[in-house]
């Protein structure tokens, strides 16, 4: 990657449209856009929002240089009037988002764009990406700490990440869903996530032994040494290296703390074996690190089956989220305001019903149950509504309209908070760790059920009546 | 991302290692590291090697600044020797690689690495995943495009990708692998692979009504325009509009070049129906682009079942590779230099068998017969032998030793080319077009059944005699 404004990634279509709407005269015209998704990867109850920081940075230093005028204008077919325009191009929109960290259901907006078509076309290809990508990760991060039921959970996987920023950005998102540091260097000196991390099994071969490696080791870093224990033959010479170095080595200095690292073989019986070992020699304090080819089903079996492990090292399947590696957050034209200044609701139709998007500029509001704490529903609003917690609120399911709910002891809090007014950022980005602590404490005001691992509870996302009524018209004029 | 520099998106393990490597007295030490990969993704016989141009770049640009000084200073753990060497840091070694767009197969070197072992340490984290990343989305593509059977495949996927590498360099990786373009601008303008695109559903919802909007298009952009006709009813009212506009603004220009794209619904179905319409209103020269979660397998049925699709745009399932995401490339000590300049073969045994590896500094041969052209086997030889086309060669599998074949009229050629000699760059990259020229010619000579979807014939990368011998030496050593 050589550039640092990434203005032009960006599908081609979004020049494109922006060109035909600066020739049409739509360049001026308000536009309320929606970030939404419609399916959880893995088939889970709810994914955890994150990518809004770097969406900050991007608008922050979003503008068109020499170079890339350059570059469109050698396509021939852009008025050198819309040229002109991106040339002093600088976002000048409104944008709302949940924050990072927050728990988020399929068909409510993540995001919302208000801002003249053009600029609101032209951020629509980095705004997914960011989003549906570090969403994706802090997803599968949270679903993976969670499996490990208070066990630490590092991130490993940077070699095999989808680019450079799926590994640096990848162990940010992994960060906000819960896990306990990286081991990419970059992502700590630029975000802050603690890196670490002690040897390969590199390191071992580079020693004329393993005895040497690991002895090495320890004098160097005698503060709590990890030793990968897999290189020869984990249980008849790296378990029985490591506890002599241990004892040679830490013991003499009053250093007790140490671990050892399972990179390979069945971890469940080796990490009891080990664990055994370690206990015999009286290193009670050692603690075991296992990391292959894990992911949530791997440590939940393992956890059933009392392996010894105190930290998961997880790589490959918490990088690229394996087994789910797509957040397909789309972003949709809702509304669009006409000459007079009026929000004009938009929908889009299709053949598949799944794809119906719910029309114009919203809120979204999340209740709470007093007594609990827990989060009861979701429900979308029209942007001029107000929701009284003081006062019964009776919501419906819009699927199934006779189903209704009337809360009572309940509070509401509204998601969607100002990020850009008038293309000034109005948001005071949480650090890395405020967002994991709000994310753990938010993820623990959703019942046991919504977080069920396989086929978990459907968490409601209602409709207001009124926003159910503008849908349902929209319908009948647009629909087939 | 912040940095352009790429110098510390690294294992935090490679510094803890590198530090120690400096205070043992290896840090001059010559070693030796192949990059090699265990499996095939989607199962599939054969990846096509890509991401070298960017492992270039970045070596040639790899050093630390002060602000990454100070970052790794504030460990605490470092020797400001260490951090003196790091702030002079310049790769110095000798890099070899497979061309990109080559066919490469398990177990064989795709890059061999020889440097001070400080050196080949730090660059392994960037070296996998560049390598890792652009291999897995090469090799999807060509899948994608193999399964296309000649019609014309582009990559769509930027706003899935993970992260903007992800997005901008997965775009090139594709385009190496066969597909014929992209819709990310950025792509085009840092690597040359063509971009397009033209219009979202916002553009149609932005007008009064489907017709304005194809109008006001075509009017814009009359050479060879692609309307989207699903966003309200793909056969009543989005194929009509498409011919009426088409009829109206195109054909009065003596244009007849125009395509619509689908985006939902059965495209078998809606491509058969919108085919015959557009015929009957003789528009034969208007094709038709389908591009909905369409992967190799879907392609493959839709092909099967007549879909009169020309372009298959395809998105989410080739950008993140989403069946089989990960490409395992590893990153292993082969050998080592010792003190009197003698190259030490190394082995890394394992309990799970397949994880051996192949030892020493290696050559990688690839033998094609003479008369069909095609690739018979590949053979990994010591370093110093060299293979003779103009004798007969008997080469055995070295997982069933009894199992010989005796190539006679055959040519052999050399795949691992040198990229790097004592730090500098040797290798004059191909320019992109060339790169998918040559990775189209190359797939061409393997066998169709080295190239089946599921369950292909496994090719041979067999080893020859002597680096047997030692592997063999190596593994009563070492082994369990």
């Amino acid at each position: 990657m050589k550039k640092e404004n990434l203005a032009m990634l960006c599908d081609f279509y979004e020049f494109t449209m922006a060109n035909g709407y600066y020739k049409n005269g739509f360049y001026q015209q308000n536009v309320y856009f929606d970030v939404f998704f419609r399916k959880v990867p893995d088939n889970g109850g709810f994914a955890i929002a994150a990518g809004l920081e770097q969406v900050i940075d991007y608008i922050r230093s979003l503008h068109f240089d020499e170079e890339d005028l350059a570059y469109l204008r050698g396509k021939g077919i852009f008025d050198e009037g819309f040229l002109a325009y991106l040339a002093n191009f600088k976002f000048s929109g409104d944008i709302y988002a949940v924050p990072e960290g927050t728990p988020v259901f399929p068909d409510e907006p993540i995001m919302t764009i208000k801002a003249p078509a053009i600029e609101a076309q032209l951020i629509e290809t980095f705004v997914l990406l960011s989003l549906n990508h570090q969403t994706l990760i802090a997803t599968k991060a949270n679903r993976i700490v969670r499996a490990a039921q208070g066990r630490t959970v590092l991130e490993f996987g940077s070699r095999r990440a989808q680019g450079a920023s799926g590994a640096v950005l990848g162990a940010r998102a992994a960060y906000i869903g819960g896990c306990a540091g990286t081991a990419c260097t970059l992502t700590d000196e630029l975000y802050g996530v603690p890196a670490g991390g002690t040897m390969a099994h590199s390191w071992i071969q580079m020693f004329d032994s393993e005895y040497d490696a690991f002895k090495a080791y320890c004098e160097l870093y005698p503060d709590n040494p990890t030793l990968l224990v897999d290189t020869y033959n984990t249980l008849k010479s790296g378990v029985p290296n490591a506890i002599k170095v241990f004892k040679e080595v830490l013991l003499p200095q009053g250093k007790t703390k140490c671990a050892i690292r399972l990179d390979s073989g069945d971890i469940s019986y080796l990490s009891k074996k080990a664990r055994k070992m370690l206990d015999d020699a009286g290193l009670t304090e050692c603690t075991i690190t296992a990391s292959n080819a894990l992911d949530e089903n791997l440590i939940r079996d393992l956890m059933m089956q009392g392996a010894q492990v105190d930290t998961f090292g997880v790589g490959e399947r918490l990088i690229t989220s394996a087994k789910s590696p797509v957040f397909g957050g789309v972003y949709k034209l809702v509304a669009i305001e006409n000459e007079s200044g009026e929000i004009v609701p938009k929908i889009k139709v299709s053949e598949n019903t799944a794809k119906i998007t719910n029309p114009h500029f919203k809120k979204l509001y999340r209740y709470y149950d007093r007594e609990s704490g827990k989060a009861l529903a979701d429900e979308l609003c029209v942007y001029d509504e107000t929701v009284d917690d003081t006062r019964p609120h009776t919501i419906f399911d819009p699927n199934a309209t006779w189903k209704t709910k009337t809360l009572t002891d309940f509070t509401a809090r509204e998601l969607l908070v100002p990020i850009f007014k008038d293309g000034e950022c109005v948001y005071e980005q949480p650090s890395i760790e405020e967002i994991a602590v709000y994310c753990r404490e938010q993820v623990d005001l959703l019942w046991d059920e919504v977080k069920r691992f396989e086929n978990p509870h459907h968490y409601y996302v209602d409709l207001s009546k009124k926003l159910y009524e503008i849908k349902v018209i929209l319908l009948s004029v647009y629909g087939m």
